[in-house]
């Protein structure tokens, strides 16, 4: 591996650091380097925080003039809530800069390097390049949409069921993997079930971790007719996370008042075939700054997610037992695709294994005409 | 790795040689070494042939006395089909074997390596052990409780379904995993359906490999009320492989003597709940000399099977692809289990990906009481 390779993958490792912190803003870590030495270094610690550019030049144990940086993304050009970071490379006296990926922010975009070479910095991209994409991903899709990166959650038995002929799911997949959903949960800014999970289930939908550690994601209910039971502990903890209350025009305008007086949130969205239009909400919840979603759906919602285009990637958790039931439900329903060859293909396929269960992370192949 | 394990590496690569040629004998290797040279090596080739201690004295280049041999099973003490190798191994005169596993054959078990210490030499054993049961695993089990060892095989989307809500399968995994299906089909001396299988698809059930290689599996179907249709491929290409149609007392015994007639054996087994008991057919293959059976069921059969406690591996390929479809099968049906802490569980899991398929293999865990 390069030096150039040691260096990004320092800051790599750095801007990872901010997972659960920075969002809508971008991962970003940044390493000060001369003679073959770190002298500074920093990351996107929270949001509307100091960039980590500049947080590499606090840290600088010596003069950084005539250093190279290494940051993971392109320097910002443009005044948001700090000032240009490209600017306060010039400032400083920077000789290089080594970029992991260009922003495909239309705000930066390109500028960022033409500020830097317009003022004879040296610059350099294209480090890392997927591996940054991959962890900016919610990011990306966000800047560029302005809708929220969908993550659909499942988790089945190595026969396809995601419950017992009783409806028992406690629990399908063991302790390591429950434990990387809450991980997950920290990491994305909402959280999606349909109404009929809150009937069945009544969960909290929080993120557990370790004390002290983790962000509950922001709830959200897809309830078209505004089912939803004003008892459930989701719309009566406004306290510890926000609840948003996905309905139609057909709901009780009495219990949506209710659902408000609790302290939650009630979007009306357009409606498809009677129902909360999924594309619409995503539209709906991007303007309101959510710019990633963990699905965890039932068969039904599911389906409808992918149906409407509205899923990125699939994390799915597979255990290794199996629990029959020609009943049995399993993670995906609805109507159904007819044709084999017409399945939802994914690309990008990762494994991991967590203990015995087996962990499929992938994203929707979105060539298709869908 | 030290120059032991090397050998009984080496010794294990030619005893995989033998696959889908020697059952229900099992796969042997054997390697002769001398002054850290390889002087001879062999294996067992075919049922009835030669053992892999015999073909190594063979090709030797030289003489083999006071050389070591590595074998990866311990060498048989009893008359057989061929003579007796430790008494082959005394005869010329090696001073050293070094076994990988000992035989669980009683006609074996700690008996061959007692003849040849007997005879002064020096032995020792457990190389690659694991490596060598997992090889053996239809032999070890065949050899001890004389019913086959069964592996079922599913293939699934990655949302648990086996087909479309249309029916349609082809195909749910891909090239690759397809090719290795032909290639277990080829290792095991059986392959395993239900009635309903073969007057859905009419399948061949043949093994197709490169030209001129592969061998074809018996069929076997489990038809409690001898329903196959007589037109049935399966039941008119005795020619290619051997047909076993599995029924009960009820079956009309007319149906069962045109059967016979287009060449083909009806087996009648005791009758459980109306239909073929899958352990006393298990008993019956296992006198016919059946010592493995690739099961490849629909979900009644397959949950059949894992209640009657036949099955004693899995084999699952999983494609990235979602189908959805409320009313799409899953790989495993029937009356299914009521809790989740009851789930049949998978040990031993490893996984492998084909292409972007995913293939799970893992043992049923036999210590619970089914």
């Amino acid at each position: 591996m390069s030096k150039e390779y040691q260096y990004m993958q320092r800051a790599f490792e750095l801007a990872k650091k901010g997972i659960g912190s920075v969002n809508p803003n971008p991962l970003v870590g940044a390493v000060i380097v001369r003679d073959n030495e770190i002298i500074g270094e920093g990351y996107h610690e929270f949001f509307g925080g100091p960039h980590a550019e500049v947080n590499a030049f606090r840290s600088a144990t010596e003069s950084v003039e005539g250093a190279t940086m290494f940051v993971t993304l392109e320097p910002c050009s443009h005044y948001g809530k700090t000032p240009p970071c490209a600017e306060a490379i010039v400032k400083n006296k920077i000789a290089k800069v080594v970029i992991g990926m260009l922003d495909p922010n239309p705000l930066v975009a390109g500028k960022g390097v033409k500020l830097l070479e317009d003022n004879g910095i040296e610059v350099e991209y294209g480090y890392l390049c997927e591996e940054l994409s991959y962890l900016n991903r919610v990011f990306l899709k966000f800047i560029q949409n302005k809708v929220p990166y969908v993550v659909l959650k499942t988790a089945m038995t190595l026969d396809g069921k995601i419950a017992s002929k009783t409806g028992d799911s406690r629990w399908v997949s063991n302790e390591m993997s429950r434990a990387h959903v809450h991980q997950i949960r920290n990491e994305l800014a909402g959280i999606l079930v349909g109404v009929d999970t809150v009937i069945a289930d009544d969960p909290m939908l929080t993120t557990r971790l370790k004390k002290g550690e983790g962000r509950n994601p922001v709830r959200i209910v897809v309830d078209s007719t505004a089912r939803i039971p004003l008892h459930s502990k989701i719309v009566n903890t406004p306290s510890q996370a926000k609840t948003i209350v996905a309905v139609t025009e057909k709901a009780d305008s009495i219990k949506l008042k209710q659902i408000e007086e609790l302290g939650n949130t009630v979007l009306v969205t357009k409606s498809r075939n009677g129902r909360v239009d999924l594309s619409d909400l995503m539209r709906q919840l991007g303007v309101s700054g959510i710019d990633g979603i963990l699905l965890e759906g039932g068969a039904t919602l599911n389906f409808a997610a992918l149906e409407a285009g509205i899923v990125d990637e699939v994390i799915s958790f597979i255990a290794p037992k199996i629990i029959g039931g020609a009943n049995s439900k399993s993670p995906v329903g609805g109507e159904g695709i007819e044709w084999m060859k017409d399945a939802i293909e994914l690309e990008s396929i990762k494994i991991e294994q967590l203990g015995n269960d087996l962990l499929l992370t992938g994203k929707i192949k979105k060539n298709k005409c869908r």
